[in-house]
């Protein structure tokens, strides 16, 4: 076998079998094939597409090519969640205990934030005394006990992955759906879940631009679940301004708090919520979607996920009296306003926009060594559809210190609002579910 | 200006400035853009094409990477050729002393044989004495004296086309018309030529399969001798059989004299008047084609021809005594008949396996450093559309001793041979002309 034929093959637009597929990313991962191989062939990908097969077995190459982690220990089904990122994403926090309330085990391995965008552990790590690191027995022992352990991503997980990616970011092919349906759904399956939900988002704030493209994506990812085992379901939700208000590490967990407690804002409570519903019925503690979200809710009005999330806290070494206490979450010193230039209806607030302004604050990282600030941030005021008058604060950022920087990062900040004369159509937050039945348009 | 942004543009179809193009092959030259990126690129080129005044801009940023000839201290409008490459290919032998002796002058470079095809250079040196090495003056003097002289490659001719093309032939990106247009024309024009004819040969043994794709490629080329400056036009013919019967130097050279005599194979001679009469016309030396090919006759008909060839000979150290006296070529010791296998019309000459057993005879280099044999090599007896019965001589093989490795190649050149009952069709060898003015399909 020779790359360069299997380059060809797939140029043309033939399957290549998964031992071929295998013969090209092994031979990456050893170094025996050279990258100028692989980004042609990542090219011609991108052109051609792969089919179901040849997809799902990138993907298990990719799960195989390092540590592949086994969650038998932990007792039930074993459902995972993963988003395709986003400014302001705080679901874990909300999800996690929401359905560990309703049976469903949750042992999650989650990361750091990196640019504009933040990361689960950073948040939670606003939160005194929380550790992430825990070793592979404890994790195990805390899912049987509690229901929910989340700790750093840790170990060598999917490292052709990461090679791929690397090439990928620098050779223009970042953007095939099957490129990145296996990059996601092998680190998923190498994390050892049973079974997955997915949160796309699509709009202009993310990666994925029509509904068309990121139902694309999900039905890709679904079909790899149904290839491999891991029954697969995805929410595709509208992204085109951040989730929530808040954005900036203790600002998310405040809400996060405020949302198990059944007071969060709806568009964040309802997304949360029908992830969370995919997740239960996924792992058998309910027959459909219906019962579990009546289930869910019962979380929510009962306190028991606020409970799960205070026993959470508590066995991972935090001070679990956060949660009745906001002020333990650590405090910015500064706000600093953020007001209208002009009157008018918000059109459009751009989320990547927001989330470098946070970065910029403190809230994250620029470069992977920088040292973060979990109180800084920022809260939203008024988002799209709302009408403001010049000089009212549509933010408030919360800041280290009042300076000339953060004088710019407010101006920003005000510039990544779109103010116009029309009511803007506002359209819906939920958009499709994507299960291995097909494709379903919410009304 | 970032590589992954300009393989991003291209990839989306977007056509790159020629400044653009320049920092990519400039940068890859220099090894500032690495071979990942560039491979992109090249894929990214074969699915989206390159627009005319791209391929023009890659053509002269590979032109300009290496050694440029000037060959303005030759007088008149300097005419090369080039060929597509083929098994038994002497036209170069031919058309130099035929439109030398109509007063084009002929300052040709050529190259070396490798693998199953054969070079000038190889060819010519089977004439005893005859040097191929050169000094630039005396090059040029020769030509402005005889006008023709024929000199091995050397120097550093288009170092970008030569980096390029090794790394498109690993990653499946060799077959891209404006790739293939720009690397042949980087090579002519860096050559210095005034005026360019090209020979693009079509058929199931030639890399262009189809007229339409040849038709294609001539134009590309075409188009870019437009946009350069250097005006350029191209005869595509059909190669589904060696042109003429001999393959081997030694053995080509005897057909090329044959030729000039007025004597040669009749495919052999309307290729060579076809291309010669473009190059007549476009070095100003007739109006039109009608007039060149009247001029071309009376050289072949009044033996100026070959008194040019003898010219030539004498000119760069050769024994001219050859023309007159075929043996004094070197001559191979043994003959070795093929014969036909079975009764019927030959439909098909594999001319690649031909030029395999030619190589392996000893005509040929496996590899570069292999030493060549100028007497052996292979006379083709019958061609496509003869008729032949069992134990027919079909081709002759002058080799350098009857052992079993030649049998072996006896019947090799069998296998070439492909015989059925019908009578095949015969295609006609010269299909179109491809000149600034469009595409001329022979009727």
């Amino acid at each position: 076998m020779r790359a360069v034929d299997l380059i060809h093959k797939k140029k043309n637009g033939e399957p290549l079998s998964a031992g071929e597929i295998a013969f090209l990313v092994e031979g990456y991962c050893r170094g025996d094939i050279p990258d100028y191989q692989m980004s042609a062939w990542a090219m011609a990908v991108f052109f051609r597409g792969m089919n179901a097969e040849e997809t799902a077995a990138l993907t298990l190459t990719m799960a195989k090519s390092g540590d592949q982690v086994d969650l038998s220990p932990i007792r039930g089904i074993k459902t995972d969640k993963h988003s395709t990122g986003g400014v302001g994403d705080k679901t874990t926090l909300i999800i996690g205990p929401l359905v560990a309330a309703c049976g469903v085990p949750v042992a999650k391995m989650s990361g750091r934030g990196l640019g504009h965008t933040g990361g689960t552990i950073d948040k939670l790590e606003s939160i005194q005394g929380l550790k992430t690191e825990l070793s592979r027995e404890r994790f195990f022992a805390q899912v049987n006990d509690i229901g929910l352990a989340v700790i750093g991503q840790s170990g060598n997980i999917t490292p052709a992955d990461k090679k791929l990616y690397a090439l990928r970011d620098v050779t223009a092919t970042v953007e095939s759906i099957p490129l990145i349906a296996s990059s996601v759904m092998s680190k998923k399956i190498a994390a050892g879940a049973d079974a997955i939900v997915l949160d796309v988002k699509v709009g202009s704030g993310a990666f994925m631009k029509t509904v068309d493209e990121a139902e694309a994506l999900a039905k890709a990812m679904v079909d790899i679940g149904a290839q491999v085992g891991r029954q697969t379901a995805a929410i595709i939700s509208d992204m085109d301004q951040p989730l929530g208000y808040a954005i900036g590490n203790a600002l998310e967990v405040q809400e996060a708090i405020d949302t198990l407690r059944g007071q969060g804002p709806g568009d964040l409570t309802a997304l949360c919520l029908a992830l969370s519903a995919q997740m239960v019925v996924l792992s058998g503690q309910a027959d459909d979607i219906e019962a579990a979200e009546k289930l869910l809710r019962q979380q929510l009005d009962s306190g028991a996920a606020l409970d799960k999330f205070r026993a959470f806290i508590e066995a991972q070494g935090g001070d679990p009296a956060v949660v009745d206490n906001p002020g333990l979450l650590p405090q910015a010193p500064v706000m600093i306003e953020v007001t209208s230039r002009q009157e008018g209806y918000i059109q459009r607030i751009d989320a990547e926009q927001l989330g470098i302004a946070a970065m910029q604050l403190g809230a994250g990282r620029a470069t992977k060594d920088a040292v973060i600030d979990h109180a800084v941030g920022l809260v939203l005021r008024r988002k799209v559809g709302d009408h403001v008058a010049v000089g009212e604060t549509i933010a408030l950022l919360h800041a280290s210190r009042n300076d000339e920087v953060n004088g710019l990062i407010a101006e920003h900040v005000q510039d990544a609002y779109t103010i116009g004369e029309e009511r803007p159509h506002l359209s819906p937050l939920l958009l499709s579910v994507v299960t291995a039945d097909g494709v379903n348009r919410y009304s």
